[in-house]
């Protein structure tokens, strides 16, 4: 037990023995039959000042492509089962679903920029798309818009060891660019549950936020440069490698978060911070959400320039992953709130010094009632599994309405408690029983960003349960000056929500820089704003 | 000597005892008689598309702003004498000058917005203005623009000492705020010499850099939200205390570093960081500058997570300031080259071990060659002083040519010995004498971010002098794909050199930018794109 430990002494508590070995989470992948979604969401109607494409098209793109990256059905004209298209045509949690007929994995940026000027040409409707990981409906089709996919853009294109500046291209799946950087001493500098599948590409077209914002930062600050095509065929190469230019307007600031929306990014420069000598990752149980608050606030004095992580998580969330997840509470009792602490530095002893003292010191005044350390790396990889391992476990669980929302740390678990009991007003939902609509309400997140993950569980998505909380949710969050999208994007499914976050002049200058990069509107429609 | 230092002790070695008390470096202050820079610098043909401001235009201002707001000379109708206006239309090198017959200090966002309705209605130029501590003459008038300065806009509007987000006015000065969070225990995350002068909101449009960039990261990232009057007097009220939003473009980043010429910032909210119980800052004497980056890659592995600031300045930077300001050199001897250090954490014992390892480490491996580490806050001020005093000094010993370049590490000093080898084979120049036109070639910086000052200093602005080094530096920094303004900005100075760090698209685009937000171009004319 950590009230036992002595000051400055690292607690030496093991993590339950009978933790099975870390399991990779699974990643972009489907776990909920079709049925369950089935035409739950608002579809726009198709613009038809786009064109429906023939196999006049697809014949073009043959002139342009190699044969094997291109995909078509018959129905334009090409000889692909339209089931090998599924993939492309639907999200990973298999909310939306689009018609795509076509896809074209282009291998390098003029071929990019060649599809961009046909479609741009011919007023063709494009999504980009990426590992295809998002959750609010951004990187599939809403109707039968050409999927351009970059995953045969996957090269990293120059690795500075000294600056640890990477450039690379668009399609590299983020876990392996990270694989890349740690054999050479760096890490990425940012972390997601999606890395085994995400794009370095999409990862900055959705400003993808992640566990390790709270010390590395935003992309806007990491990403140093990035290549992009332009609808009209263009590559604005701005492909720096310099941690400082201030030459012009800083373009490149525009794609980051715009979702596809304004170019499609095929390269990308960020920076690699150097890699901690050594980590230390603790679960700690807390009795309330105040508790969660003035053990952060202790953190940061504490270990302020290592902390690397301020997770938290609920008793309902731990439930799903107990259930789902074949790992065990490192913790011998339960608690309605979890905290992971993870640090990074560059002296082991240090580290342990400090996060031991501060473990101490949160035990002794009662903010924290049981903690666990990790005491070497599988226990650390299995912690994080159990943090990571929420979104998939609630999938498991039933139809996950997910709402990612940026509220004042002081205030930002209220919205959890007041959800449950709208829906238990309106008989829908009971802690602990199955016979309900909804299963579970839960809320976990990034404490240190003030950025909560505000989950609802039901047996499917229907209108009489979305209800209950839709907009009720982003008038909540409105009303508190928050983000109705911390960090998941807009999407086509906060679009018609974005004027409770933004006001009408923010809005309306949107729309012009829209216009301004893709005037014919063909990139990503339907989509953000 | 830290050579008899042991492993794992903190050195002992104080620094000079002479040291003089710590003198606040002059900021804001013109040194120079204005002979020097008569006509120096290509000033733009005045645009006739703007109108020539009159008594009536004046009369309307004081229709919308009090009177103590306006200073207007004779010439628009005003009673000011000219010379009070001095201030307004030079900048602080005097190297730039212009001819405002008017200067207006509005107290309120709604006030700069009538502001600039008018002028846009009425096609009259305008030049925002912060502290006027600018090198590249964005924040002074040209010819006769309306200065538009944010001097009476200077109030704190909210700080939340949880979360360390400050919201403020534009026309905040730096330190000002710096101790209004230090003594709420946080620090800004900027730092820069001029900040005794410089305002929060020019730091902001010029994307302002400085020597805490190493560790806090660029206002890419820290800036959390701003608020913006466009030139048609529209409001943009994006003033966020989010860190993270990822609701639709991140339309303020556009402003961040666009210098005036696309809004005018009248409210900042900024993240601050937790202040460091403890700060280490040590000055090290080093042989060559192979020896600066070896030294830098040590540093970075030993003291990562605590590095603030590592700087660097040459042989001839530190004889400027040993002439200039009342200071000592804090080692026993003269090196090619000298390092400042500053460690910034949150345990004092650690950081001395940690920085202490290094010191032996460097010494060790003859890196360094000498080394003296301050031992109070007044020796850390006075340390700072030195850096920080580098171009004051330099100012005081000539008219200084200033290029601020981002360069790859390895070849970043090059650039020094090859333009004083140019100004040699001219014979304009001879190290050590005086009889030459050129007095100084020197060069310092921050290392970490890959910036590099090179100053050339003379006896006066002059094109045979300048003809040696333009385009010459910017062709040299253009071949090596660096940026010919790291932390400056473009302003006047730089506009006709822009293609050297950016493709004619991307140029392109920044114009269509500018025609976006100001399609009249009142704003900052003749500047930037």
């Amino acid at each position: 037990m950590l009230a036992s430990v002595r000051a400055r002494i690292i607690p030496t508590r093991k993590a339950s023995a009978g933790w099975t070995a870390a399991t990779k989470p699974l990643r972009g992948q489907a776990v909920l039959p079709l049925s369950v979604f089935a035409s739950f969401y608002h579809k726009p109607a198709r613009s038809e000042a786009f064109k429906r494409l023939s196999a006049e098209d697809v014949n073009y793109f043959k002139t342009i492509l190699p044969s094997e990256t291109i995909l078509a059905t018959p129905a334009v004209g090409g000889t692909a089962d339209p089931a090998e298209l599924d993939a492309f045509n639907a999200d990973w949690l298999n909310k939306y679903r689009g018609n795509s007929q076509i896809v074209l994995r282009p291998k390098s940026t003029e071929q990019v920029a060649a599809i961009l000027k046909y479609c741009s040409d011919n007023r063709v409707a494009v999504v980009p798309q990426g590992g295809n990981t998002g959750l609010v409906g951004g990187s599939v089709p809403v109707h039968d818009e050409v999927v351009l996919s970059l995953r045969n853009m996957s090269k990293v294109r120059s690795y500075d060891e000294i600056s640890g500046i990477l450039v690379c291209d668009a399609g590299c799946v983020l876990e392996e660019l990270e694989n890349y950087v740690a054999e050479r001493g760096h890490v990425m500098p940012l972390d997601l549950g999606a890395k085994g599948s995400c794009h370095i590409g999409g990862n900055v077209a959705t400003n993808a936020g992640g566990i390790k914002l709270l010390r590395y930062g935003s992309l806007h600050g990491s990403v140093l440069g990035l290549e992009v095509v332009l609808p009209d065929g263009t590559v604005l190469d701005n492909l720096s490698t310099l941690r400082k230019d201030n030459t012009g307007y800083d373009l490149k600031q525009l794609f980051i978060g715009s979702e596809g929306t304004l170019g499609v990014i095929t390269g990308v420069s960020v920076v690699t911070p150097r890699r901690s000598e050594a980590v230390n990752v603790a679960v700690l149980g807390v009795p309330d959400y105040s508790s969660v608050q003035r053990a952060f606030k202790l953190t940061r004095q504490r270990c302020g320039e290592v902390l690397s992580a301020y997770e938290f998580w609920d008793a309902s969330s731990m439930s799903a992953v107990l259930k789902h997840q074949d790992l065990r509470n490192p913790l011998s009792s339960e608690y309605p709130f979890y905290v992971l602490i993870e640090t990074s530095g560059s002296n082991k002893d240090h580290d342990d010094e400090k996060l031991g003292g501060l473990l101490e010191e949160l035990m002794e005044e009662g903010v924290v009632k049981d903690g666990a350390l990790a005491q070497d790396d599988s226990q650390i990889a299995r912690m994080w599994s159990m943090r990571e391992g929420i979104p998939e476990s609630l999938s498991k669980t039933g139809a996950t309405y997910k709402y990612d929302i940026s509220i004042p740390i002081p205030v930002l678990y209220d919205i959890v408690g007041d959800i449950a009991q709208r829906l238990e007003k309106a008989n829908l939902y009971k802690p602990g029983s199955t016979s309900y609509p909804v299963r579970l309400v839960c809320g976990y997140g990034h404490i240190g960003d003030g950025n909560l993950h505000l989950n609802v569980v039901a047996e499917r998505f229907e209108d009489k349960v979305t209800k209950i909380f839709e907009p009720y949710v982003y008038e909540w969050v409105s009303s508190h000056r928050g983000s109705i999208s911390a960090e998941h994007g807009v999407g086509l499914m906060k679009r018609d929500y974005l004027g409770y976050s933004k006001s009408p002049s923010m809005i309306e200058y949107m729309k012009r820089i829209k216009d301004l990069f893709d005037p014919n509107h063909i990139l990503n429609p339907y989509k953000v704003v």
